[in-house]
């Protein structure tokens, strides 16, 4: 009986519209946490280990099939909505083989279930015979489910829809959460499920009782938490379950050593990788593949996707980061943005209102203030002025520049890509560079200074009514020179 | 008796001072959720059709009377604080007539009273004879409230003080939310009020006794939900009635088929208008009269106000809108600032540290960092240079500019306005353009570049001792200079 | 007995690993709303009046103790982790004095401890002669805590822990917090502790008994809320202890005056000192020495660290003050920056994308847009046009600048520090000013603009395929030129 090596087949149910949704998003799409919701029960059934996962689409089938695709998932299109039993053949037919294998039935809305949970189901399944098993859950009041109904060996013997239980049936807390684990009779059995009922629908819950005919005892699995099974239908459902994705993975990286100021105002997916002393600040916003390494601190309102963070690094409140790599010690923002391609080594410094893009920055550039620098390499030590812009696009292309070690780049200049500037130049501020810089040399490229001495007093008494009313010093001022 | 089409007057009582705010402000203007308190009595009140709105103010009566000026309100000042009584007949007074209308008593503190609710209680008002009916609420512990003590035929017998209730009157959890729903002779009957009681004052309450005297049936109508009637006191009862506004608001969008992530952490004013699609990210602030196509999508802590995002706009995080319109298909942002007068065409791009005031900008142009567009207006497709500023003041005066299509601006330029730069012009990267550019001209305003060799050498040297522990990459290569 | 004017020692306990905070930093220095955790305990005491606080340590003492330099307090350490009977004899050796004062035994890892609840405990303590208090908390189910058992007289006889209950022992609901408050027998007592029990260590309950066996009374001392005495044990934990304490003091701001939108968003520590209507919208975070006078305004996501803020002045969102004074009426931001040394007059202006440090702006300044002003002194009603950079650093050294008063800066120049420029002076835009401009003058020092016609249709050929594709408008413009 109890065979842990069998294959497991995983039908997923995903081809409801979802009309409280109100969108035109099919419902199993619409995001949770970062995910489509159906890509949470592929996600659970992948890492069950799982032969096959098919996923049975209708409603918006397409978009399902390109949102999952590259995922691994086998497609099975329920072509008109007969019912849950006819989806699951639907899934069943899509696969060659179903001998020898468990099914497991999950749904593409409940992306609460943990695989934790289905792996104790599976374990509790083929520890007992393993011929058909029922995920349930316990409710003060279960109104609105199917309920379990147990025979006097506490064996499932019925499962009781709502509208057709009795008062006794009612108050019976134990419901069906639709979750099925089966032998590899699934198959053939569903075959026999009809339609023959008042709406005229086939019900997989109908397999409960043809496996009971041929013998087969069905047993229930218990949830501990009941909420696993909850379903998203609207918008606040989905509010609902992300926000109890967020607290799960807040929670366990609080227990394995980060720091998280505020946790309710933090979110964090559940593919980033946290080291050991992280300090996370309000309102912190970590998406995709992000990594940050042990000691790193993230300022509040930050927003980091797809970056890596070496250890130690400081991203001041406000930064935004994607695609990134930061260097250890490195400092970021505020009001910092890095986009893809921005490579930071060691310790190098990243202030307020400085923007880079495709930029590889070495150990201990600074550059602290109002900059662009876009599809560029900074050797050591190089020192960015406030106000730099590296500009890389002629209207249609974008160019490379190489800017060397040591460079100092004075404040407000301009340099036209492609450009190469060699190691300790020295680029005098207020410069347009648009001939490369040979190392060494000093590039000045700027007008000269004149001074017009008296043009201040004929410029504002040309304005002057209006001096007079908005700069009370200036027309002192005026008054005084007479 | 019951005449769905009698007049509705409503009196607004909002004369007190709020000691408890400790404020310069008085209580009734204190903002919940974008409005002053007594606003939201006001709007209830229009809502409901009323024919007259009055306003009874006493503390601070020139700063409400000034709040809601152009509100088509009436005005009434109550100038000794005696009772509510006294308060009520001030607000008749003001009135000219009150022959065959209902009269509403609302008050100025008690912002989280729905429309909906006070529909209902006029509904059933007038199908049960409307003569006097009060708004009641049910708590398991009604201490502090008078009480509702009912007769025989379930009608209202008498409202009791806290102070005044035996122990069995204590023990009712009906209490008065102090609403009344009056016939016409409300105003007659107000005058008989006197202060013959332990305090002095004049209590509107007695009201119902003189429409008992009067053979008058008085009825009573519960509320669903007791908090409706909540009057904020202190700024911790502002944050409460605010917190529960805003969840409404939030859950009707979401249910309308608005995504909202953490919508906890989301503000919404209920003068906003959202599309179906619509996504907001965390800590998304919206204020005024916003309106947001289907599908468009709001980042992270941004805040907009007044603004018109149109399908499909993306607004990336930490960006501020004011006074904004956003065409089909833009994106802004992160780190964006639309202040009043933009107008983005479709699918043009904005991006961080941009700043937009009183500026037109066509489809397709490009402005994608660190900007300063003010008082202009740019044509089809041209690409705006990180580090542009249009210099649009001269001091006193603001100057319009106007640059065409296609045009190319290059990085770190600057914009003297007024301005007219032609369509297809090319401005070189760095120039400060002081006359106009004819169409498909390139203007050139900037330095020309000198190259001094080994000028690096002589410039650090001087600074040896720094450089040496500062700069170790530059030591090392003066080194190697010898 | 009772002696008020005893004098009172405390003895922190401060020793513990905390191994469930999986962390290099010590238990007791985790931050807390601002602080270490142990320096909580320090202010408590310290708050109480105590003649000596002595700080035991153990795990980690070097760097408690470090960050706990200059407090005041007497560090003892704790060699062997003996138990706590042991850490608080290596406490009171510490003292050289130890008559006729009370001890208070407290703990490194309780931050929500409050100094009135231990004001109380020490007023109960010697009114009822002052031997031994223990303080106690009532909780529905105390498992796990030690529990008090009561004599006939509702002394305390006994404390028993967990391990050791009886069933109806279990039953008790008043738990042992393990603070102790002691008369001056305390150290005497405490070295005939012994370790003669099943785990070998030495507990400071045994106490208890070692009193009452000298014929003392012993008392409990019952905290309302028995949430004060919960111990962070781990980062679940302190954003737990964290959350409340932020959220006595946000009461604590409403109840006296100060508007807060989403309470629950907003952090500000117990350093902070507000006027009253002061406004906070939400996600506001104050820290430090900050200090926000009447009727000031902080706008969403601000982040204002050791700051002052005068009346009136208006924070807009997203600026992020560290170290800055704000003089009255001025408004700054969204997406200021205003760093250490900042000093603003009245109704000074500073915009967007705008950063300040060691900078002295006069009554009436603007700085508008996208700015650096480092080092620097403006004089009043000076205007920073947009993109005005002071270059004062020159690779090693911060050089100093002086700008007079009614100057005007044209939009996107550079200040070559050290500059001084005098009063009502002319700076055209997109100058780069390496000389000093005398009073009055006129400063010009850029490029001569030239514009070459026909240029832009030779360029654009050039990258015909791409403009074909990509610039729609500019194709059509090149066709029609021929």
């Amino acid at each position: 009986m109890t065979d842990t090596n069998r294959p497991l087949d995983v039908v997923i149910l995903a081809a409801g519209q979802g009309t409280r949704m109100k969108s035109s998003l099919p419902k199993v799409l619409h995001p949770v946490a970062g995910r489509p919701m159906v890509a949470w029960a592929v996600k659970a059934a992948q890492e069950l280990g799982a032969r096959n996962v098919v996923v049975v689409t209708g409603h918006g089938a397409g978009a399902v099939e390109a949102a999952l695709a590259g995922s691994g998932v086998v497609f099975a299109r329920q072509e008109q909505q007969l019912g849950t039993g006819n989806a699951f053949l639907a899934g069943m037919d899509a696969l060659d083989d179903h001998e020898n294998a468990d099914v497991l039935v999950l749904y593409g809305d409940t992306p609460l279930l943990r695989t934790e949970t289905l792996r104790d189901l599976l374990a509790d399944h083929r520890t007992r015979g393993g011929a058909f098993t029922v995920l349930t859950g316990v409710l003060p009041d279960a109104t609105g489910y199917g309920r379990i109904i147990r025979d006097a060996q506490g064996n499932v013997e019925r499962i009781v829809e709502q509208k057709d239980a009795t008062p006794e049936e009612r108050a019976v807390q134990e419901f069906n959460s639709g979750v099925y684990l089966m032998d590899a009779r699934a198959n053939e059995l569903a075959h026999r499920i009809t339609n023959e009922n008042a709406s005229g629908e086939y019900y997989l819950t109908d397999l409960l009782g043809l496996y009971r005919a041929e013998g087969a005892e069905a047993h229930a699995f218990r949830l501990t938490d009941p909420d696993e099974v909850m379903g998203a239908n609207d918008r606040t459902g989905l509010a609902e379950a992300e926000n109890i994705i967020r607290a799960r993975i807040t929670q366990a990286h609080m227990r394995a050593g980060v720091t998280i100021h505020m946790p309710e105002t933090v979110y964090i997916e559940d593919t980033v990788v946290l080291g050991r002393d992280v300090t996370l600040e309000p309102g912190v916003i970590l998406r995709g593949d992000t990594r940050v390494a042990d000691g790193a601190q993230i300022g509040a309102y930050s927003v980091v996707t797809d970056s890596v963070l070496a250890e130690g690094v400081v991203v001041k409140p406000h930064s935004v980061l994607e695609g990134a790599q930061v260097g250890a010690r490195s400092d970021v923002g505020p009001f910092a943005r890095l986009r893809p391609g921005t490579v930071l080594g060691e310790a190098v410094h990243i202030g307020n209102f400085v923007e880079t893009k495709n930029a590889r920055l070495a150990q201990g550039v600074k550059a602290g203030h109002l900059a662009y620098l876009g599809d560029v390499s900074i050797g050591d030590e190089t020192n960015v002025g406030a106000g730099t812009i590296i500009a890389n696009f002629d209207g249609v292309n974008k160019h490379p520049s190489r800017i060397g070690a040591g460079v100092f780049i004075g404040s407000n200049s301009t340099i036209v890509a492609p450009r190469v500037i060699g190691d300790a130049a020295f680029i005098a501020g207020g410069s347009t560079v648009h001939d490369d810089v040979p190392e060494g040399a000093l590039a000045v490229a700027r007008g000269k200074q004149r001074n017009l001495e008296g043009w201040s007093h004929r410029y504002w008494n040309g304005l002057r009514e209006k001096v007079q009313t908005k700069l009370p010093w200036l027309a002192g001022w005026l008054d005084r020179q007479g």
